[in-house]
């Protein structure tokens, strides 16, 4: 740090060139974030200085952050349902795994995720010292119940189900794995941080949500198709004994038990879930999913067109092509300013259809793919 | 969630109504958060919709971190340090104990904390399955040092000192614990979450920081004294092989091993925190903290005054005043509107002195506390 500071406008035009050599979500495809909704942006700016972990100082950020908790628990089918807003995803899952752990006497435990989980769940067995058993997936890239039911054994303290694959935005069988979960008296965690703010707005008998009576725990993202603001998590649980299991004592704040991860949390972050939720409303949503699908659905009848076919049907938003070498294919996409990612088992190429897509952008880009196979012969 | 959204006019309102239940500062000496500096404000809106979890999308914001972190570095007594910007203390903590651990073999380790210790320690335990050894303190509520060697033995993995302890402001003494640490061989972590932003503009020989040579890692928040934004954390490693300790690997990001407990992450606190350290420069700082130091003089005073004395006198801006039933205290004066925290032990009123307190406010609260502790008698 400089002896001197520098003037506003200094500091200001400094950050303005850093902004600029940022991408515009514009022309990516690889994010499952998206510019937060406008409202987020005011609620946002408005709750900036207030701290969810000191709630007897702010006790209109944390009505805030009861409120959206309490929206989301609808929308997972069990309005009962506790929790928090954490960071996001991987805090989410952390402590749905915790608290698993933590409901066993024995701490060198294991959980089993499908092969398809979320590559923090490595993080999460780092951090937690639980073993992660990976159970395979069947031709439909869903865990495979046969392997699922093979790895569990008595020190196995949760299975996890994905809402919303990360690699494929494909749906487990979540019900089914209910059922494994329940004959084994152990938790079922459903890993939604992509598909908790899709699966509710699509027709379709989908069964992932509190409705599968032994989920026990599940993980949702605002600051994904939430649209709201970074840092924007949320983590319900069936049973509020289970959320007790993550509580901390707290003598100097005004806050007896706190269950975050984290100490010092963002109102800011609570005020904007609130406001998306409320202002959009099941309706509003439904309208974003719906346009998202459309697109979802025109980019893989134009890759189609090009002679591309998709590695499964779209369920969600998520759309992948199968072809030779898409890790080629994606680096001479992105000299043309496009930014996609790869999957790897089925290798292909992953699009992720958000809100800020447009049927411009899609068909600008199928111009541009269409133009690297052929140069690629 | 509704069916049908709410107006843009209904959801602001509705923030308004939540807003209004919260306290403003000014009557809060409870906190160590503070309101973001007007600058903080102005960058954090600017790069609201970027993600550090995915710096090949947003090179600027990645930019702004590492640069963040060098600045920090520098601020810590080793420019070569390296590190992240987390989401605040806890995680901070969390992971320099986690890439301890992660240094060694086994898993059923033990650290060495000083009871002064935050309480997220305890949580830290409990996540990572390890032991939490609580040193006793000396007549100044220092770590006391043969305590600390007492409760070492084959399966410690790391010492940690305090920088700016939450109930007193006090600092061990580190040169001394990082000896007892080299003759060891394990880590030495510094909790500076509070003093990080405060010890080094004060003056005096303090030895806290990188450079007593056996400390390994450093966390410091820049959402407290920092005057950033939340969530705004920092945490230094000596050495990039601890740093190393905590990567993932991210098959879908934009990054190849990322360090960070989180996935997504705001890039709005990262540009928040380096607008703050450019804009102020050392100088600025030291304004700052000088004039907190001042206010915590002019607390002490006037509370010597009334015949209160403090528990120590203030090392940094925490101000600690000893009294029968402080608990009693708090509730009179929370019923006179002000937010003020207590201690353990010794049991004292807890006032912290930070950028928004003002004279003015030590004086009426001062009154206040006369009046209040007259009535009890």
């Amino acid at each position: 740090m400089r002896d001197q500071g520098k003037s506003e406008e200094e500091v200001m035009e400094g950050l303005q060139r850093m902004r600029e050599k940022d991408l515009s979500y514009h022309r990516i495809f690889s994010s499952m974030c998206t510019p937060p909704h406008p409202i987020a942006l005011l609620a946002h700016e408005r709750f900036q200085e207030t701290n969810l972990g000191d709630p007897g100082l702010f006790p209109g950020s944390a009505e805030l952050e009861a409120e959206a908790v309490r929206m989301m628990a609808e929308l997972l089918g069990y309005p009962d349902a506790c929790g928090y807003l954490s960071t996001g995803g991987t805090e989410s899952n952390i402590q749905a795994i915790r608290a698993a752990r933590n409901a066993h006497s024995f701490r060198d435990g294991n959980i089993v995720v499908p092969k398809s989980a979320h590559f923090s769940f490595d993080k999460i067995g780092d951090l937690l010292s639980i073993e992660i058993r990976k159970a395979d997936l069947d031709d439909d890239l869903k865990a495979d119940l046969a392997s699922v039911e093979s790895l569990i054994d008595d020190k196995t303290v949760s299975l996890v189900g994905i809402a919303g694959t990360t690699e494929f935005g494909q749906v487990d069988p979540i019900g089914e794995m209910g059922e494994i979960a329940l004959d084994s008296g152990i938790h079922l965690h459903v890993d939604a941080a992509f598909g908790g703010f899709v699966l509710p707005f699509l027709e379709g008998e989908w069964r992932w949500d509190f409705t599968v009576e032994a989920v026990t725990s599940i993980t949702i993202d605002p600051h994904k198709m939430g649209m709201a603001t970074i840092p924007g998590g949320g983590l319900l649980f069936r049973r509020p004994e289970d959320l007790e299991r993550l509580a901390a004592y707290a003598p100097y704040l005004t806050v007896a038990r706190p269950k975050a991860l984290t100490g010092t949390r963002s109102g800011a972050a609570a005020a904007a879930i609130w406001a998306v939720m409320n202002h959009l409303g099941r309706e509003g949503f439904k309208k974003v999913i719906d346009r998202c699908m459309d697109l979802s659905r025109r980019m893989v009848a134009g890759a189609r067109e090009i002679g591309v076919e998709p590695a499964i049907e779209p369920v969600m938003n998520v759309v992948t092509l199968r072809m030779d070498d898409p890790e080629g294919v994606r680096a001479d996409l992105l000299e043309r300013r496009w930014r996609v990612s790869t999957t790897r088992c089925p290798k292909a190429l992953r699009l992720i259809l958000m809100p800020h897509s447009t049927a411009e952008s899609v068909d600008l880009f199928l111009e541009d793919l269409r133009d690297v196979l052929k140069r690629r012969g």
